[in-house]
């Protein structure tokens, strides 16, 4: 009746499935650690190959190192669908569809030679990161700050709307003021213009020559320098209010939704009873 | 004697001013979800026309996207005027204006065609689109934002005053170490330098090349670096205050003024009951 | 008795001071803000001066404006001398220095010509405001935050040391990789990048070129990036601290130290008791 | 008995190790001084020979002051060795090795005349300064630095691990969409410029010439604006808290390790009795 007397009894199917989606048992750990690390080599290998003069000296060795790397995910992606209960609901979920990405394109490069760039969307296969490390250390740190980000979403994003409107104004109105001579070609790259100064970027490429628009794009700047404040503050009042054990970090296990007082015994939303 | 039977002795314009100016009713809420798309699309177009491409392939699709919003937006305006109690305080009031600014341009342009860009002022009705959500959903968080905003107003103006000082004072300082010759052409060029730099945006449209004008650059950055921490120090605080309920976000329904404590139970403004 | 009847008595000597530097009676009043005005204007005059073409075309009105504001700034200066008790002291004061230096360089111009860059110094009478400012309105939240900056300067000094030595040992690093070549001249100029890139102002007038230097560079963007947050958690600690009126802003009556608790009875300092 | 009376029975290496490695005499608080001031000359000196013009002039100047420094670095390592119990230990440790590198080089430089910018490794001597300030004033407030960053440490590395990903993937998506054409040479130097952006250093060395490049630029610098609330609201949090005397700087004396609540009577990682 002990763990290990379930475990003998469990299928290969069942065992598979233990390995592969957990991470409790060892041979569960390890799988993780050997995938975590194919993952980071084959993000390295594609930035390397990305560059020119290694893409011409070490041609042969890029190949067969994808190659390798593209085998071992589509062996993985094919086992995963066939341990798990519900392959179609796993296939269309968001780290399903992030797991076919990590390969599907290598494939096609085979077919479709010409699309070398294209490719590159293998770089996708370092989002498999979050899944690995979900059940590890930092995650109760993580679901602080996961937290502290969801609570102030709402806050979070009445700032980014009124942020977007100054921009799309202002943007206008120099495009009004400065015009195409001055770099400011039509109206959404008057935006963009207006994104990279308020947000204190300030590449330079486009930048204002007239007297009013300096006016103008100071007045920008003063304000996107100002108002960066607004969402520290409210960061800093939800990661306070979490910290502070008002809240929990853990969800309720009937509806999954979290943000309970620490003192809650019921869930409420749905009136499930917390742990 | 119900809210029904009150709905059918209104008369035609009280009916019509519920359903333009307020939120309450099905019909008034569909008005207002049908004006917002209109302003966006509007807006995306006005965008769009701008750039040169577009603007002479679809030149005559412009036209007509152009002339309907147009229309629209007047009869919009001529109902407003119509059904409100004091059309004239309307017609002066700062909305009032912005709906007035969102289609008198496009008039404009058939007397004057050579104004094409003057006419972008209607993307001013983009800031429509705040009369409209200040009736919906996100209004709380708004509010609070809004609050922080008001309650450490004279503080931010000090801070203000003083990042006005610095600029100028560095700005002319650094128009005598650099002079013309470096790009710093007058003082009030400087001063916007000044101004790129103290808030961290940096173009390099101008930037010091003498060792000492690079020294005071230092200084001047690190300045705008470390005192970013006094906004955000004041907004925290201020957020901070209010969500933890010291604050309500109600305003008093005598005076309107707002920023009462939690427990006030009359305005301290001008001893009306509140709410 | 009464304060009409002492102020009846008083000297002109009296009335003058009274005048001059106080703001409590109707006539300081309404000296300072005469004298407000006079010095926005002459800095304004000033900044407009320093635009060529502005210069070529009212070389006169220029001329003629700044030969007033010079010699009302003299007669002021003039008579402060004349009406305070200690005239020695005041002249040596700060204050006293930078009233002198807003209308010197004017006369030095008329012995030497070609300094024309130099007199720019006149700016300096911009801070003169500060002085009048003291005593109105904002003076309570201006207090506030100069007590938070006070309370912080160890920790903040704390900060900018390491702020100091971070930029001087990547500057020197980045002197060895990149070198002149690429703009790295010399260690004070690669020290200055270094300083341009932290604060993230990224000028671009110097970037690195080679892979390592870009490496580095992106190391300390991050290290920029992420240590605002230290200035700016302990500035939100003592604005907190102080609006939460566990401290006052009265400084202590016998030694002027302030950062006083807001139920001290007496200064901790000096053992007076506070008002 | 007294300790004056101890200090005479020790011997020469003891009153070495005494002034040397300790503070808290005066001949010891001296030669801290001295080393302070010599570590800075140094490293002043070093900055200014790296100046062309300076080091053409001056080279003999440069080369006297150089081996001084040298030569007392040297004398004052071999004494370090001489009078501390356990040479090997110090030789091996973090300070041992920056101030081997403090004179090191310069002897390697009269064996191989070439390696003139290696020489510059150097400016490592800085850090020197390091340990002779743990001794002093600003000790305390350094320590609750310290402190705050080391107790939020695992919350920043959580952010910098996602700001990691976001910047990889943006840049290899940039590559693609940009491409070597507008400078997006490889992936490795997009991520360079994903790290400049989302900073938001902004130098403007690369940025992105297409519209679609431009739209997710815009995206990324609001992200960057947006997310560097998560550091500052996590440094807050915890100076505010040790701050507030809910954790104390002091170390356990016996497992060294700290972050103890200010009314802990015993260590909660070993059980030793605090101070």
């Amino acid at each position: 009746m002990n763990r290990n007397y379930i475990r003998i009894n469990m299928t290969f199917k069942e065992k598979l499935y233990e390995i592969i989606f957990e991470a409790e048992t060892k041979e569960g750990k390890l799988f993780d650690e050997v995938l975590l690390l194919l993952i980071i080599l084959s993000v390295i290998t594609l930035s390397l190959e990305s560059i020119d003069t290694f893409h011409v000296k070490f041609k042969n060795i890029f190949l067969i190192l994808e190659v390798f790397f593209t085998v071992i995910f589509t062996i993985e992606y094919l086992l995963r669908i066939y341990c798990i209960k519900k392959p179609l609901k796993y296939m269309t979920s968001f780290f399903g569809i992030i797991d076919l990405l990590s390969f599907l394109p290598s494939y096609l490069e085979i077919f479709f030679p010409g699309i070398h760039y294209i490719i590159s969307i293998r770089v996708l296969r370092l989002l498999r990161i979050f899944r690995i490390l979900k059940m590890y250390r930092f995650s109760t740190h993580a679901k602080i700050l996961y937290l502290a980000i969801k609570m102030s979403r709402y806050k979070i994003a009445v700032f980014l709307f009124a942020v977007l409107n100054i921009v799309i104004v202002i943007g206008t109105i120099m495009y009004m003021i400065e015009g195409p001579d001055n770099g400011f070609d039509n109206i959404p790259k008057s935006i963009y213009w207006a994104i990279v100064t308020l947000t204190t970027v300030g590449y330079g490429d486009i930048s204002p020559k007239t007297p009013l628009g300096q006016l103008i794009a100071s007045l920008l700047m003063i304000t996107g320098y100002g108002i960066i404040a607004v969402p520290t503050g409210i960061m800093t009042y939800e990661i306070n209010k979490i910290q502070s054990k008002e809240l929990t970090v853990e969800a309720c296990p009937a509806c999954g939704r979290d943000g309970h007082d620490k003192d809650a015994i019921y869930c409420k939303f749905c009136g499930e009873k917390l742990n």
